[in-house]
């Protein structure tokens, strides 16, 4: 298919495919967003004078077409379409005409690319965000349910002190809750409008950027139109910084059940839906979904190496390197919102071995405790720590002994007082901003006729 | 020096001088922050009556004479002393007895560490925050010099459209900006107290939580316990993920210092108080610094790399490993400070080759701009685009035309209309916001006797 | 597709989807080296009579249909087919019976995958040294072609020293030597053959994995059996870090195009066919794929941190986790061919424009030689560096003059003696060591009927 | 003191400070380096007549005196000294006249650095090879010590299939041998002398720098001279990429020590030397050597990053950004040694618990056995492991019997047959290419009067 920009020379062939590398694919992912931008560049140009109201009403019935068309999988990018953004001018102009050599006026693929990604990224955040705290509401629950259930705590790997299923489960909420102040503030970045910014320098007609950037639900316009450009691989990498210590958090979860599961540990069991077997040892039950959620924060780090790398070192401007962080930003969103359900679905499956683990709070781990009741007997805590660490525990270790110790510690975060609800409450107002900012987005889509919460993409009925 | 777990056997050297590693100059500059901590850890000891009256001044006078020792060099710490923390409750035993050993009561090293270390770090992200107002400023300054003054703006390395010094310095501001919100975000997360936390499984006495989160000034106490600890590695690869950011502006501006100082382009002029010569060719004038600018963002990345690195993988609860987290940490801090304020001077001396960029302006700049003037006669924009590229510009690329030319891209954003007042009004906005923050710490600080402005630390007089 | 561990319990839809990823099309490709693993390990399977010679043959003949039938694109996995290797033991079981069920007999799908994965990398990496001495050939050429157009030197983006075209491209020749070097040292370790180290642990039966490896043309046995599984992420990083520094010099090569053809250096023009234009800017030429060849080093290098990441504080032993270094690692492989025949083809598409070229050679290039002129009179150097820079060359920059300035570095590596004849003799010895090593295992495989040679295998006439 | 470029202005003070960064430390271990390349370089000036007899003997006796300085302590380099070569020559030219003045004549501060740190990393790559050898070795013997000890296989973290503490060490020293094949290529590479290159485009009279080589020790020159300089933050990624293999190596022991001697496992137990205790906790016995043996392949892991990132996007010729690549590298580069250091000291101290690791090889451990009991009574494999599991072993877990099954698989790299012969013959060969090399380092160095096998350098008696 002719390119926007063609003239008397062709690109090679072999050039062309390494290029277009794997944006034909990528690219299906986008169209919903990128028909959501031309539709609002599309009203601006309207205002403007530039498309009459009968060409604009051609260019919303295409462009909504173009949408149906997708979503029965009747409009493929193939190799030879540059792009989405030719694929979709292209297309315009040859079922409707002067509407589709009109509808770039304004604009330049490196503001129309930029407002899709970010359009499609969007989207994606919210459903991270939404999968976050549905995660986030999983551990607390497994929490409450086993909150006073005994397990060792443990550090270098050693039995330390005493701790609670409870605590265990409610810290990877804790944890959850401050990656999502990472993600908000990545979010706060990623919706700001980069449309009308052109190739970095604006363009000579009198576009509104604040409307377009209204139109498509934006919080922002970005500017200066350099910035825009500018940003790229930096928004990106703010995005994937934020992915990566959400990532952080599932790879503490997996990496404790793998260990928590150990024949030798033995605290937890894992439903048999989660678990695979061994082509060659009949008795063997594996966590690979464990495995592969821990391993995920590696690829996702890889990722974000590979996107500030590429912005490094580059001079200002739009430079065609950076279309190579399309593809590890659109997979590390994918992969994110994939482990948090994930995670989910093994934390609801997960169950505490209460036998082992009231077994496993042998008396070393009250060492601590018995130096403390030394030390409310006047000892100072220095000489109490250096008598000779006992032998048994004090009283005896029966669960209703060891609740009782668990319970003494009643400062906040201590096992007698998680601040189980406290941390309730801040997971509802995350629900609550998270569908508001979600409903808005889906709003301004819904105005302009597209509907990006299915995968596809869809149109309005 | 004694350790504070030793009893009946001893580490061996060449193992402790492994394990030492840098600490030993890494913990010096950790001094007034482990002092402070130990202060509000001491208040709350004595509310609760496990340090008398004069036992809790005694620890007050103890600490805030290693404060002043450590002012003049006479508090350093040796191999053999196992770190900072350590060496202060030795010091308090042996200068003060019983308080020096009651001291530790109700806290681990864990939550010592990491309480000093988030004091430290509150500190430096207050520094960096002003540096990038700061540097945010000083791009805005050049912008609103030059704001007019023409410059050739790029895609894909060649002339792409008209553009302006005043986009391109304003740009980075823009920048910045963005990059101060993720820094915020991160400081969030790092304005939580880890203080009576303990092994990371809290401790079976009634410690207020609460109260010495306040009294160090901190925004919210960490809970629960084991989350302290595990966010270890977390937290800090968040705040240095933000710092990643900053230097990938810095990086955008010193490449292209380098390559608009080059003698083919020749847009800037760099006072020589920045240059350096060659040990072998007397003509060389270099810009070393805009190169060492230029590198700092893949140095900071490196450290982000090993920070998350180190965490993954790892089981819950303290790692000994964690505590090679600390040394990239404190460099990236360290390092991002000093690029904000480098770069600030590189822009206070640089100069615009009006002349040159003036000549810059070839008619295929304004290529875009006859597209437009056809479009304006009636001419869809794809037809206006095809007709042959002008030889010439329209009228003549006179400084006044040029920057005629400039004033018709009136959209936000362009460089007619780049919006600087309503980023000098973010900016200030930023100022106040850091201004609040920095002093309610200070505050906090002087109110425990300890004033951390100043490198080194410092006593109250 | 029924499990090969399946028992009583099923492994939940969403969960299976997770954990096969991008398995089922990346498993496509291993068809071939699976085939030819098997076929190795039915062969000795036979020599230990656990197959019967008829059995043998069927299995033979079975594995060679697969690959007639993934040929024609009709043996492709779909979701529900665990992978591969268990969609070709069915094949068989299902086709013939018995033979299906005895060919796992002494391996695990441990050692399955990795054999398949070392033979598919194998392949790849001949293709990659292929490639490299084919670029290297091609800068070369270049440089025989312009051995004495002269060129400005640069050292911190400023003008430095008289250089020439002929040094630029043939300093990437000696840098392609240097990875070929990697390259290789990274063969040998992928040359070891893991068949029969099944889980890791090796089986009680005697199979012979000497012959095994031999008939693979496997260079060694890899041995203790644990470190077949312990391998994995190491032996793929080593890969990986020798595909950096392949395409760290494609990066050099990229960046200098792409500054040296801006407007402002003009040193030199790309063909038509490798440049792309520009939605809005009639006028742009942008040679997008020096761009794209570029950005590359950053994808890999981020392959590389996710590769090590995943294996890094592992235990020992086969962990799922490993199964994700899969993807990184055949992306890495097949970037890496491309790129090197994209820059060969951009080298033999360039063109030095000799105006320009000579045109840049101002004075100040020439001021190190004033001093050394200075220096043949006597003057010590450093007193001879001090004297003022002149302010116009000695003679006169005609090329004639500059060209015999360049001559007058005869040393080895200057201007006037850049060695290429060595490089050529060394490229020679690459090229017939890269010979060698392909022909032995293509004719390895092709004793077992299997041609890998083709991107998607291919079976015996 | 004065810069050797320096003419009519002065760098500021603030950004000499930032340039110089952590050089002044750094580069005080390159003195006897930078000596012996100068030296060199001086023997080369001699017998080209620019540095006559006399001052050849006052440039050696200078030269010579500065090492001893540096030995005591006394050539310490201060801010305001612009680095280590700097100090060289103005110390010659203020203590010995003309000859300081010569010094410089044919080479640049680009190449003198190069060789410099060429020569160090040479010396550290001798000693890290040594280290590795040693730390191979005590695997190997504890391997055979410990060969028949039985020990749980694992897979998944899972229990899977017999194997033994002789499996286990000796897979490591299997993947040391690797490593030094890694080391042993990048060492190849740094084995290439860049003096003579100059500023990197070489200098106009006739030095011989095959002649400067082969004083130095190298292997080859390396040419053509714009490559010596492209090759920087290329060769040093190239050996990091070697010592991120060794310690990934390293944290495989590591992280398996930690596992296995957690209290659950209780496999081995470490000498007291290398434990530490708790602040808190007084039971505690912690191996923090072992987490920061763990931990530290993410830090050269991280210095390898910054090391390729530095390089990328620039163009040829050298940058000062380069110089950032030091510190990343030498700090690889000594904590490579030190790991290996301490890991054999760590197996030297570890001690397996035999009735913990029997009791281990529980039952299902030989489900897998079983199976192969009934595929040698003809039952097919598949069919074997759909048998139900076994509930017991077939005879009895006692020693003997457990030995036997390891003894059992006798194929290369079973349990019953490791190859520990092969090893230890793998392993002398590499000790004997080890030597040699470093031998012949260590003559040419002698010669010149340098020896660098002390820590800070020395000079000849």
């Amino acid at each position: 298919m002719k390119k926007l920009w063609e003239k008397h020379w062709q690109l090679d062939q072999q050039v062309e495919a390494f290029e277009t590398g794997d944006d034909l694919l990528l690219d299906q992912k986008l169209v919903w967003a990128d028909v959501a931008g031309s539709l609002a560049h599309a009203a601006g140009l309207k205002e403007m004078g530039i498309l009459s109201q009968k060409e604009f009403t051609q260019a919303k019935r295409g462009l909504l077409k173009i949408l149906l068309l997708a979503k029965h999988g009747e409009f493929t990018l193939i190799m030879g379409d540059e792009d989405i953004h030719t694929k979709i001018e292209n297309y315009l102009t040859d079922h409707y005409g002067q509407v589709g050599k009109k509808i770039h006026t304004g604009r330049s693929r490196n503001d129309q690319v930029l407002t899709a990604i970010r359009l499609f990224s969007k989207q994606q955040l919210f459903d991270i965000w939404v999968a976050a705290v549905h995660l986030a509401d999983a551990f607390l629950c497994f929490a409450k349910q086993y909150e006073y259930v005994p397990m060792p705590g443990y550090t270098h790997m050693q039995k330390a002190m005493p701790s609670s299923v409870g605590m265990w489960a409610s810290s990877l909420t804790a944890s959850l809750l401050d990656d999502i102040v990472l993600l908000k503030a990545a979010y706060t970045l990623i919706d700001q409008s980069p449309l009308g910014s052109a190739a970095g320098y604006g363009v000579p007609i009198a576009i509104d950027r604040g409307k377009s950037a209204k139109l498509l639900g934006f919080g922002a316009v970005q500017s200066p139109s350099l910035y825009c450009q500018n940003s790229r691989g930096k928004i990106e990498a703010a995005v994937v910084a934020a992915l990566v210590s959400l990532a952080q958090t599932v790879n503490k979860f997996a990496s404790d059940v793998l260990l928590f599961t150990t024949s030798e540990f033995g605290f937890f069991t894992v439903a048999n839906a989660l678990a695979t077997g061994s082509s060659i040892m009949p008795q063997k039950k594996n966590i690979d979904a464990a495995e592969l959620l821990r391993s995920k924060v590696n690829i996702i780090l890889g990722y974000y190496n590979s996107i500030v790398g590429i912005s490094n070192n580059l001079p200002s401007g739009y430079n065609r390197d950076l279309q190579d962080t399309k593809k590890p930003f659109m997979e590390a969103l994918a992969m994110s919102k994939q482990i948090c359900s994930i995670a989910a679905f093994l934390v609801q499956n997960l169950k505490p071995n209460r036998e082992n683990l009231v077994a496993a709070m042998t008396p070393e781990v009250f060492a601590a405790h018995q130096v403390f009741d030394l030390v409310t007997q006047g000892i100072p805590f220095r000489d109490a720590y250096k008598m000779a660490p006992p032998k048994a525990p004090l009283q005896g270790s029966t669960l209703q002994w060891i609740t009782d110790v668990l319970h003494r510690s009643t400062h906040l975060g201590g096992p007698g007082n998680l601040g189980l609800n406290a941390l309730q409450k801040k997971l509802a107002a995350e629900r609550h901003c998270c569908h508001n900012a979600t409903m808005q987005f889906t709003a301004a889509m819904a105005r302009l006729g597209v509907y990006p919460a299915s995968r596809s993409g869809g149109i309005a009925g």
